[in-house]
């Protein structure tokens, strides 16, 4: 099979990140399985797609339901499902934030960033755009000029519409040297600071108008390592964007839908954004779906009229189908108070773990259930990635002995050194199996760094 | 429903094109039924997605059995589905154009669109494009830039890799006034003029270098109204092409997988593009799975190599399962009969139609399953949008006395001057389920153009 | 001297487009001298800039003059021959074309075409252009975008404001292989089927937007290779981009100042541009003096305020002190009289020539001053550069034998194949010096193409 | 006249900043005059370009000289002033920093911005720079899109190629609150912090290469309010630059030519650029001739081979005559020493000034010639842009009575606050003449803030 795969697949994805790729044969809950049947105990949840449990029973008969009844339908007819996953949506945003608003619904994560690009544009005539550090928004052209790594863009040309990156507030490593005991949210001063004369390069005080349409943030970074933003930040930052006229889009695909304790990420911070990007939880990862809410006075029928966009699986049923299940999986169940319980859990199981591996652990944090373990050198603040990578790989061997059994433990790498693990585990993760990991995180600890154990 | 569709949904997809929108309940083979069950015999299936018939039960059983086994996947890991469509398309590639080559997968078509700017861009170094008049390849910001309409980019700001458009060979409206019996493909010598001096702005003799780097094209315009081009009219575009080192892309999103009476529409014009784009059809539009096929030379490992591009629902394991599964439908089944067959069929009926109804028709072709008709004012030739209007509406209304049934006609509406239907039947639709939609036709032509009938 | 430009010389302007580069120590009148005081009769005049004759005395009086009162003065300052120019350019278009308008001044012909295409941008809030193939408006990056020749361009990263660049009405190679008896403007109506429907890429009708900003033209084209346009082209050109709310940039860098019989070339085509740009013989080349002139509702100081464009050199006093002069010349001397009638001369002179000469000429062709020279193979069609290149370069030697003195024979060549004389003399060449010209080509002939006199 | 003017001329230079504008008849030394032959001490100097004084007879003389012997040539052709020149600036470049070079020539500083643009582009095939907040570069859209006002660019739509601006080292108001004592350059590690992790959003550090192609810099900013960076400052940043292969791109055209106290301000601070752009003072205003110096490397004849670039005007004769002359006035007289010396003595003045008017003067700073006032509140911090605006415009009326004669006092006013009196006295200035200025500094302090002496 593999030999298959390297004479006619492209490369280009990630599977040969790892060589040989590892083929997946089945999973549930919080597993994966290889052909063997070995157990992986999965952190990551698949790019943070299924949050809500791999074969989650509910979900995935919303989806057969669905076949059987309407599997597709051509986006410019509607169907049910649509409407009351937009309404669902809706309404959920405007008790959360006080505000009305519209839903558009595309296939991919990247096409519903492209969707709020062309959102922005619309509405301030302006292409230009401030995005984090770190930060990622997907692989299309756009969604590449936005997101913050030049690899990405390095080998395709010139990116006219390439935002202009501003540091993450990344407290364990800040950028300014500061603690964020006494900082005062200096970083979002500095931000300001860019606007105070023309000759900043950003604004024209005889016009009062900024150049840059919008600011793209992701309230917690995925990939750039799961850093939580310290108090006050969002809510300083929007006030400096909204004196400026300067839009916040805010990107949930990896944060959205609990994943951080709240049903969207930016809760957690006390700010209202102009425009929200979902997708991947959406689902639980069985369809591409994903979505953008705006403001109502960026999105009214007049502004944005029919045909402003569009796609062939945009508002697809399957996805549709799945997605309102889900939403009304949210509505009966108290997700906030599992991903606060269970994520509390983790992370003092983790903070312990940092006690015990100071020369291995450097930093540990997390938000609802999005949690962070940097792995350092022995001084606890020099980014380690060949460890981090040895982890990463002898967990991934599936040779590990847990209770007599051979399992596997699957890790996610990010952050800006390529040292953290960022865990993303399922909601309905065990206490045993969040100790089940603990236990296996001590054995490669042990054995990848017998020396600094 | 309507009414809360009218408050949460943004009108920025298709749906509004109509208004009221339509509600969809149920569908089966070439029907699709509204709540109240009067049944339309649908000949866009959906956006030329479903080809293999709404309800097909063979692809929606194999997307049943793969929830059960193996729902998703991080595209990190690899399965066996993905490795086996891969390989068959490149197998069905290599024998059919006898070079080898490596297929990549994404989501929707617009991203397999960007990840084949991506490889173009990669390989060549240069960002601008050709494309066709009329020619369509998707919503995102990279795909708006390559797709003629303007209106797909007015309120977006500035596209700086806005493709050089070449009229397509629209030999009922010829550009150049010429006839197709005498015309000796002077629009590609057209073309090719623009070589012949640097002043002609596309090319450095000097250097023996093109300011372009690739063309795109479909073989046969959807969107742009099913028009077939001449004979001999892509290989002599290709010979020019090769010549001056511009690659081609066929973008086969609506075309390939039998539409046009061959796997792929470029199969009927003998020359093998350097990159294929694929989607729709694939999954019969179960999944947004779309693809991109590349000369082996382009998209090597080390030219194009882990990272170049991503996407979460890139090689989703439903979508693979489906495809894979409708691979080998085509190996078992001979669809190039079929739709040879049954377009020639269907070809014939709505010559005839042609002929009885002269002040209505004005032109009618059709390749395979794709089959077009132009509504013209009773000279024959002027475009008649309104009367087309009017069929499309009326046929929609569902009140079609059909052998004493209520029954409606789901049409779509394509072309330069938006006169066009463009008809993709799916590929089970019956002789009697043709003759069907000529009577349709024949009942929406006396009720919407009695004077002309 | 040579050996020291070679070392210390940047070889990239057009010095060592011939090797080694000629040495050029004083001119007058029509002549320039080598150092060793061999006469040279020049037809280009300086790249068009020396129209009224090397050494003219009245205007390099006005330059000495204004050294020894104002040599220069900070553009923030105001300077009486900068107004009075102002206003007899102003004033002189006011009486062509009934319209009001404004003057701005730079310095270099590149920078008065940017500050044009910011002109255009702040009009329409659009980037994109038309312009000619075969169309120069100069080097910097901007002008470089709506120049024809990639090469231009090649070797210097992406052009997002790239223009579309249209066929120019060059009839003895009529792209379309028409004839200027029969064609009825066939090349406009070329044009205007651009704007039939959105899928011709420029349109968006249900707007009713066009994507482009502008037309930058030249009436006559330059370095294209003086090519005038048939009777009617602009007119109908113009009518077709009025009611599409694009304008039409008129470049006179070339032509403007009589070169071809009327004060603008555009004159000669009866339509009014919304800009015109200008330079080279505003001061008979004696100063970088360039400008726009606009009319009024697009350069209004509310529209186009203080500080919009800038540059230290723009209203220099020496430039407008001489361009004043130059401005006075033209009021109190009859140039179009004098060019028609000189220009008619010449070009019956160089007509006789060709019907003798049928095997090295293939056309010629005239407007005022600006007369063409096309030397083609001997079937007086297909284009001859070898030939032109070998005229060229035995004329710069310096060694024909007019009348017992050794005298050298200027030209430039120009056009799409490089293979025409484009004939620029200065307006004081007496018929005599015409006549010398004459026999000089006639002696060049006959050296460089034996067999084919 | 000013009727004129205002019905004629656009009003988009800097003439209108000021309404109604100033009309200068004359001027001489240090000074401009008035029709009422109102003396006005100058000591911006036309925008820094003629630092050698008004009417300096030996370039004067220059000009005179050439418009009697060769006034103009097509750059195609030679002249020996011009090979004399870039042999002039080659062997200085040469001796100063060791290393050799070409030189390339064109007309207005902008356009010479543009040469070197394309000079990078062509070396790096990557279009992004890096340049200074406070930088300025000029207005053309390539020279806009690299100076840091949004203002510049704002109405003219999209800059694809606009520069990531970094704060240059302004002590006085660091960004970053530092003290100089104690800084230890804090501002170029904040820099070099842009290329420790790809996701920093500049560096591939698997293909170890930067997304950026060069950094533009002023050694000292013009219209930045003549900054003076600390020692050792450009040291570090082009070490930083070296090592990620980016080009320094060194633009001396306000500074260039003994401003700062050596012919190049760059040679203050150690360190060679790759490129060197310069104008303005080259010709002491005289002409609008400009150029760059390349390392050979650079700009071989293979690499940027003849018709790279080219204008008109470029290699001028009437420019390069007066810009040899000057370069040997700079051979035979110790600029370097007059400019300390001289700008020494200023200095000292506008200290004891400001000691003296502590509620006044907030800063003074000076390098060479190249002197700063800092206007700021009662505090010596607040900027106080609306007093330094008052004190401009009274010393330009013309009314102090100096000694028993009116005079006027001329000054520019730069810096991000626009609250700094750049001062750029000529290079003749007597110390009696600086004592004047500050004479007639303290009568309008006592003018315009009379609470506040």
């Amino acid at each position: 099979m593999l030999e298959i795969e390297r004479k006619h697949a492209s490369f280009s994805d990630t599977v040969h990140y790892r060589d040989p790729p590892k083929l997946v044969s089945r999973h549930e809950g919080s597993y994966v399985y290889d052909k063997d049947g070995t157990a992986y105990l999965g952190l990551p949840m698949r790019y943070w797609a299924a949050s809500f449990g791999y074969g989650n029973e509910r979900l995935n008969n919303a989806l057969h339901h669905q076949i059987d009844t309407l599997p597709q339908l051509a986006c410019q007819y509607l169907h049910v499902e649509k409407v009351q996953l937009a309404a669902a949506i809706g309404r959920l945003n405007e008790s959360k934030f006080g505000v009305t608003g519209r839903v558009h619904f595309n296939v991919g994560g990247s096409q519903a960033v492209e969707d709020s690009l062309k959102l922005v544009r619309n509405e301030t005539g302006k292409t230009l755009m401030f995005a984090f550090m770190g930060g990622y928004h997907g692989r299309t052209l756009g969604a590449s000029a936005i997101t913050s790594s030049y690899r990405y863009r390095r080998r395709y040309g010139h990116f006219g519409d390439r935002a202009h990156f501003v540091p993450f507030p990344y407290c364990f490593r800040c950028p300014w040297g500061k603690k964020r005991e006494s900082c005062e949210l200096y970083c979002v001063d500095q931000f300001a600071k860019n606007f105070d004369t023309e000759y900043n390069s950003f604004w024209d005080a005889k016009a009062g108008e900024a150049e840059f349409a919008a600011f793209y943030v992701e309230a917690i970074q995925g990939t750039g390592g799961y850093v939580v933003p310290p108090p006050g930040y969002f809510e300083k930052l929007k006030a400096i964007l909204d004196e400026r006229k300067i839009l916040m889009v805010d990107d949930e695909i990896q944060m959205g839908f609990y994943r951080a304790g709240k049903f969207w990420a930016i809760e957690n911070f006390n700010v209202t954004p102009d425009i929200i990007v979902f997708g991947k939880a959406l689902t639980n990862g069985l369809n591409g779906l994903s979505g953008i809410w705006a403001r109502d006075e960026l999105i009214t029928p007049e502004k944005f009229p029919p045909g402003s966009t569009h796609s062939t699986f945009s508002s697809n049923t399957l996805g549709t189908a799945v997605a309102l299940e889900l939403m009304r999986m949210t509505e009966e169940i108290d997700y906030e108070k599992i991903t606060r319980e269970k994520g509390a859990y983790f992370l003092e199981r983790i903070r312990d773990l940092q006690r015990r591996y100071p020369k291995i652990i450097g930093d540990t944090d997390g938000m609802g259930m999005a949690l962070r373990m940097e792995i350092c050198q022995a001084d606890g603040f020099t980014p380690d990635k060949d460890l981090c990578d040895a982890i990463f790989a002898e967990g991934i061997k599936g040779d590990l002995d847990v209770r007599g059994k051979k399992m596997g433990l699957v890790l996610d790498v990010g952050g800006y050194y390529k040292n953290v693990f960022t865990l993303a585990p399922a909601f309905d993760i065990t206490n045993e199996e969040i100790d089940l990991s603990i236990e296996m995180f001590e054995m490669l600890f042990k054995r990848c760094a017998p020396d600094r154990v």
